[in-house]
């Protein structure tokens, strides 16, 4: 039966792509499907054609004991450049500063909608770097980092602001923070298990790169690594900040008198075809 | 030809289970797969049917100008038993009690492998009150709120444990956490848009429920109503908390000399099948 196949097609695409960076069992998959393996491997084929065809993702195989076949998304690229349209917009809207020339854009961080496809991006841009954790510090890059490790699949380290009794047992850096204009601590509980391990540090927001740098310093006690670092905005000025490397998904060039102007970085408008926007 | 019409099914599947709970535009995906709507109208039929008889989700359809398709995803029953019998495990760990008989699981709550799928359950449960806004006061409790907001397709509003400069002005609240032992205070920005909106508050931990109850206060102070409160874990005692109802996904039945025991509740049980564990 015919109906029959498509079905069976259109299941085993949704079971490999809920799951994306996960290795699924052929095993499991046939018992699922209840399908033989080699009706289950023509049909993988077939799967695997038409979403690459479609630049949907790329499925990868896996031979031996362990076999079975992992999917990872492609980046949707236009529904990313909406989203980025939304960002620069939201954040030179005169409307979102405070008093104290601060921009609220907490409401934006923390919408799952708006920051899981550029945790992608950040995900796509860091991937070959092969990290083991994703380190942010609270409170308001915490929804970036976990679609970023997300993406990696991997889990995020928390740099705390305090020491926390809860933690039990921290070790502790202050260092003075361009953002906030005063001096910043951060801690990591001796039990969070980085040691030895390959790390992105993810964050909202860079100016001076200080936190970047003090997070890097604070793990690199712990025998971790600080292999790449991801922001969602850096200020172009200062042009030289305390870390080495990095990568902003956009570019805010402040103005003395307002807002002004906020931009996707050239790897980002690579990524996404911004050059296609109408 | 079939294995055209096998590759598009491929592709519809795909795009129409990426972004779950999302509502997907005919004429976008009649484009996207280049074919006229009464193919894509026959396609989407055989999909849903698909979907449904395996148990995978659900397609609901929207007639009108706006018409589309919105993909509802069905909980994975069997992972999400296997994620809850890690968590019962490692919560009763007693190399995670810290001197201070805190438990130490700030890394369990930042795997989005771990809590994405226990975010589903909180959805599932909720989904019914129709929320605008999940609130979560600051930091354990955010990626769970992360992922029942994702779940609910609305954003979260972050309550901040300080006043922040950078968030303007704010309203703040004291009260007493039976968890931590003494006053605590947290704090909304007047910006955050909540007014009149309906919540639900997220949390990872409640004792006597006081975080809870302070939450429902300062954000009835914004004219918002939070109407359903989920947490991961809740301890039995004390039997009568501070807010009227609440649906914690695991009871933690605290022992005087030890960690002592950790189960899901029953309604979890239910919805995963608790009892099909071998």
């Amino acid at each position: 039966m015919s109906d029959q196949r498509h079905k069976r097609l259109i299941a085993l695409t949704r079971l490999i792509t809920a799951r994306p960076g996960d290795q699924l069992n052929l095993t499991d998959l046939s018992r699922r499907l209840n399908v033989a393996k080699s009706t289950l491997s023509e049909d993988l084929f077939l799967v695997k054609e038409a979403l690459e065809d479609a630049r949907l993702g790329e499925i990868n195989s896996h031979v031996g004991a362990a076999g079975g076949v992992t999917f990872w998304p492609s980046i949707d690229a236009e529904r990313l450049r909406e989203g980025l349209q939304v960002f620069t917009a939201e954040l030179t809207n005169a409307d979102r500063l405070t008093p104290d020339g601060f921009l609220y854009v907490t409401d934006l961080l923390f919408s799952p909608d708006k920051i899981d496809g550029l945790g992608m991006l950040l995900g796509q841009r860091f991937r070959h770097l092969h990290v083991d954790y994703v380190a942010t510090v609270e409170t308001r890059g915490i929804p970036l980092a976990l679609a970023t490790s997300r993406a990696l699949r991997v889990d995020v380290v928390l740099l705390r602001r305090d020491h926390r009794l809860s933690e039990g047992s921290s070790l502790s850096i202050n260092y003075l923070s361009g953002s906030s204009r005063h001096v910043q601590s951060m801690s990591l509980a001796r039990r969070a298990l980085v040691r030895g391990g390959r790390v992105l540090f993810v964050d909202d927001f860079m100016q001076a790169g200080g936190t970047a740098r003090a997070a890097q310093d604070l793990l690199g006690d712990f025998g971790a690594q600080v292999v790449g670092v991801g922001v969602l905005v850096a200020t172009r000025e200062p042009r030289h900040k305390l870390v080495e490397d990095y990568s902003a998904i956009l570019e805010w060039n402040r103005a003395d008198d307002g807002v002004g102007s906020v931009a996707p970085s050239d790897w980002v408008k690579r990524l996404v075809h911004w050059e296609e926007l109408s």
